[in-house]
């Protein structure tokens, strides 16, 4: 089979390349894979591994050959779920337990946007817990995570503030659901229950100083990969506060991700959650969605179709 | 009745005044003190509020008139409780919710040392939650918190590492089980699944950066006032960890007091947890005991008798 493989990592370049066909341990369906995405955790993973690896977490594709052991979907199943680095090929094994069915209303390409943004943003939330009457503020809120955070936070009865490093990249985010779409300058009126973030540095520094007592910060990255600094009076000035540190690859193993991804799946089927990609490139042109990522300019996930 | 009020502020000096005896709501008991204690809290307290405010929260006495509600114990009952700046009286108006009965077992002083210090090291460690099996490092571990802290942690199975600012301060701390007691240039071997830290600066961030995935930092305190300051990969590093600030004052509104201070002094009653103080001083001489907690020279609690 084809595979998209490493092949310079500074800078990061890809390329097509003839690969073994995966060979599924018992609890693996063998998947025929449609559409897969490109996330910032791929770009951090490609750099620590040989030239040469193979790459790609989000995973949508058809069912060729059900897992062994007898778990998970039969033949023919549109599934989407969580790969090992194995997602950017033509054939892909995936534990079942990594995987949940695509209702029909749901196309290959907004399936391949959901995994690894949908499941980050849904554990992101679940970490702050009640959502319903809160204010919660997420920041990095026009990318690919950020998008699915605002809708979800709404959706769970949240007053959401959507942070954004420029005007343009807030348009849109008023029509998922943010009653507030502000830049980073510019501090929400009123004090916030819930931070989702993403960005680090000074925007979660600003972002952490707008909990009331009892809130908590739930970060999942740190983009500008700067020191977290808070004043001397961090904790004392917010009662009960709380930071939890997200990391979707360690998270997954304490969760239930078929059903986790069902529900994330069926909003969007039911039209509560729009998860359409912010670039959509053949897979054929990894670059274009390389470079797209790195300069930050998409407004959602990037998604390559096979 | 006689009572200490603050007399200067900068720097803190208290004086014995005669002040009107107390009117207590329908929901407290007046409690007979004998015994009180000074907290770090109370200095924080005291410099807040206009010259000749009582203070004190550690109460300990006999119940002169039981509730008007009818909530708590009868006349005659020994009590050990929380006050809200009222306890450094000869008569102290309590919330019968913030009370718990004095077994015969236990001194007055002993008792004192135990409502702020004793539910805020129990608090700590209920935050991180499951504590068998696992290790625990508690910095400031000779202080009136730390050394509950590290005893309760051991009574629940944890391994525990003391981490304390000179040797002369761990003097005591293995007696209390503590497996290694250590100062805070000298990092356990082994990585932490719980950090129990009040000293905050330096010390918070090294203690945070021996946390092991899943880990676990309860900050009650930052006694060194320095900002939070952690390095870029404080997330990624040691995924799905969280940091909590317990504020004692806030915290008490969700929690079952009276239950969990009985707890508290039935382990001192059969003897699993000491209590006993580090220096006690008759309430005559409260400059004495505000002078040992500002040198930070006391191991454990500083008391005052009646």
């Amino acid at each position: 089979m084809k595979a998209l493989v490493t092949a310079t990592l500074n800078p990061l370049t890809l390329e097509l390349r003839s690969v073994p066909d995966p060979s599924p341990r018992p609890d693996e369906a063998l998947i025929e894979v449609h559409a897969t995405a490109l996330n910032r955790a791929d770009l951090l993973l490609a750099v620590r591994r040989p030239v040469g690896s193979p790459l790609g977490l989000d995973v949508v594709g058809t069912v060729l050959r059900p897992a062994a052991d007898g778990s998970g979907p039969p033949a023919g199943t549109r599934v989407a779920g969580l790969a090992v680095n194995n997602a950017w090929a033509e054939l892909a094994a995936v534990r079942t337990n990594r995987l949940a069915v695509v209702p029909d209303g749901v196309t290959d390409t907004d399936a391949a946007a959901l995994p690894v943004a949908g499941l980050t943003a849904l554990y992101a939330l679940q970490k702050a817990g009640w959502l319903l009457g809160r204010h919660t503020l997420v920041t990095g809120a026009s990318g690919g995570v950020g998008r699915l955070a605002v809708q979800l936070a709404r959706l769970g009865g949240s007053e959401v503030t959507a942070w954004v490093g420029s005007e343009t990249r807030g348009a849109g985010l008023a029509g998922f659901g943010a009653h507030i779409v502000a830049g980073y300058d510019q501090p929400p009126a009123d004090p916030v229950d819930i931070l989702v973030d993403s960005v680090g540095g000074d925007v979660f520094s600003s972002g952490y100083q707008l909990l009331r007592r009892g809130g908590v910060a739930t970060v999942f990255g740190n983009t500008v990969r700067a020191e977290l600094r808070l004043p001397a009076d961090w904790g004392h000035a917010r009662p009960g506060v709380r930071i939890e540190y997200l990391f979707l690859l360690d998270e997954v193993g304490r969760r239930d991700v078929p059903a986790d991804l069902a529900l994330l799946l069926d909003l969007v089927a039911t039209e509560k959650l729009v998860a359409s990609p912010g670039l959509l490139t053949p897979w054929t042109d990894p670059q274009r969605a390389i470079a797209a990522l790195h300069s930050r300019t998409v407004d959602g996930k990037v998604v390559l179709s096979m």
